[in-house]
């Protein structure tokens, strides 16, 4: 186990009158709020209403901007932090999922910093400072709802960077799963694969000797697992889409990383697919994490093993360990199919014709991985490899 | 699953090196620090002088108590109330085990309060502010590093009472697995058995439909019992010792919490053991838990079922859940065994003369227990369930 630092302040509200505190939460980081949001289906439910009511109830000055887009926008982030400055600003409420919150954290950081926004992705800066942040969500996916991590694209240059720092972890976190009932089921399914990913991201590492963030994580995955047919198939029942909410901000709030490095190759072969397709990052996980798995598996089999035996129920053969973790990877895939996820490159319409370009861009900040090391034909294998129907 | 609100903002510095911070996360929390341990094997092991050298590097003004006993006295928590007072306080270490820890809470609510601390611990009072307090943890057991509860003594009256407050969590705990190696076995086991004790007490609820907190209680049950054999095989062996120790925190930070009521029933009558002969916390735990399973197991068998089979792996007879979950308990018997534990109130050399008292002094605030509420005559059945060897 790794020496590590863990603290995560962030006020956890959970459950089906969670929104009510809204308006005091809101009241202790300061006003004007910068209320953030993004298409407007909060609008449709009543949420929209539901907060403005209750912040006003607290007598606090509300600003608006809206139109946050899935993958966010830099060029939204700079109109915000304009916004943030000519306001007087003093504190942002998001209202939405990891793209809404991730602009919001993105607008946070660039308010109070003399550069450009972007440095913070670009690795030029570093963020040391934000305006207070509270977040109403509305999708179980990224996590950032109680994460250090936000990540943002620059739709010109088909950028999609991340940048991950403490000052970036809201204060508040509202979840109320009812509020996640009228998601559409393909959102649903790309969130449940970007939960796993979070968890599957930290449970494939080098690092020997870490049993309790193991069985955390397989703790968290089987759980996920076994809730998605059943919210899928009835998405008003309240029990399974509240183990998802939960697992979905457990999955990414650094306590599954705690004494061990994740990996992380696949997020960042992921956000090349998103910026070059503008692809759902979900979709883009369900085909890549197969593709990758196969890469990579031989290089530590007990540990893919493991992951078939206690997360996908294989029968372990004790004389096969490759074709019990083989089948482990076989079994996430048709989960992933069972959730209405693709799992081909086909499947999102992406064939090989950029397939260099992502590869070298993929690269720009050196290998991706920790549990192996991936370089540029690296990814072009697994890029390869996430072409195949059948293997 | 029940709504909650959820927050710890403990910083945990985990690791071979942690203890390498005390002086400037100490610094953080102000001068004068009131440094507070127990009998002073801090001062064998050198622990107590890296302490101060790491303190006067920082130049903080440090006043000590030491001599804090296993079950911690009241008569300690005031003379350190107005020692901070007479030396105008600003922050505490506390540099032990759960006992020294307690003391510390307890020392950091009474300090700033203008009636007697003891009301806390009597429910005439509620804690709403404290001295801020560090940890440098030497035992793992409590989880009182990252948690809200204190547990106090008042030795003249045989009461031992609980404190619970958000503002008790201490604002930063140092944990070094190495701190541990020298802790004696029988130590260890009373500390392993209290950290099972706290899983369990959150296990057994009546909430339905709390898929996520029952397998992070049984990933965490499972990891102690995993690591248990090894760490009283082999003291110094750092990996299964983290393991401990890092278990020790979650089991008892809240998170196993989240969406459920845990019963607590065992740990209430615990307490009037320790009150009445003082015996140590973890010893009276393995003895009354066996007993405190037998009593109520039918009424929620199924959950007995669960975790006979997935915490000890019992093969399960879906023809004879009883049987299934009876076996479980032995597990849970033989394992205590297994780590230097009595099972039996023999074994802590107590006998039936004041079960009637203790009986009678644990329903002071009412019933005990949510799982399946306990009574005064429950109280004795379990405690005669206490004195039986075989079953």
């Amino acid at each position: 186990m790794r020496d590590f630092t863990y603290q995560n302040g962030t006020r956890v509200l959970f459950g089906k009158t969670a929104q009510s505190a809204v308006g005091t939460e809101m009241r202790k980081l300061g006003s004007p709020v910068l209320l953030h949001y993004g298409s407007g289906s909060i609008k449709k439910t009543g949420l929209y209403d539901e907060v403005r009511r209750l912040l006003a109830h607290e007598g606090l000055e509300v600003f608006e901007l809206g139109g946050v887009q899935p993958n966010p926008r830099l060029s939204l982030v700079r109109e915000g932090i304009r916004l943030c400055r000519e306001k007087g600003i003093a504190s942002i409420l998001a209202v939405g999922g990891g793209s809404v919150i991730d602009s919001a954290k993105a607008i946070g950081i660039g308010a109070p910093h003399d550069g450009d926004v972007w440095d913070f992705f670009t690795r030029k800066a570093e963020p040391t400072r934000s305006l207070p942040l509270g977040v109403v969500l509305t999708l179980p996916a990224s996590g950032s709802e109680t994460s250090i991590s936000c990540v943002l694209s620059d739709g010109e240059n088909q950028d999609k960077l991340a940048s991950n720092a403490a000052v970036q972890r809201p204060a508040f976190a509202i979840m109320n799963p009812e509020h996640t009932f009228t998601l559409p089921a393909w959102q649903v399914g790309c969130g449940i694969t970007d939960i796993m990913g979070h968890v599957m991201e930290r449970y494939f590492t080098t690092e020997p000797e870490v049993d309790l963030t193991d069985r955390l994580c397989e703790a968290t995955l089987k759980t996920v697992i076994d809730a998605a047919p059943k919210t899928l198939r009835n998405p008003d029942d309240y029990a399974p889409r509240a183990e998802i909410v939960w697992a979905g901000s457990l999955a990414h709030n650094g306590l599954l990383d705690t004494g061990r490095i994740g990996d992380w190759a696949t997020h960042r072969i992921e956000h090349e697919l998103s910026a070059f397709y503008d692809v759902a990052h979900g979709a883009g996980l369900a085909v890549l994490f197969p593709a990758w798995m196969r890469y990579v598996y031989k290089r530590d089999l007990p540990r893919f093993v493991q992951f078939a035996v206690r997360v996908w129920d294989v029968d372990q053969s004790f004389a096969d360990p490759e074709g019990t973790a083989l089948e482990g990877i076989r079994r996430m895939r048709d989960f992933f199919v069972s959730i209405g996820m693709p799992v081909t490159l086909d499947g999102l319409g992406i064939g090989k014709d950029r397939f260099d370009e992502m590869a070298t861009k993929s690269q720009r900040f050196g290998a991706l991985g920790q549990f192996v090391k991936i370089e540029k034909q690296d990814v072009l294998a697994i890029l390869n490899l996430a072409l195949q129907k059948d293997w």
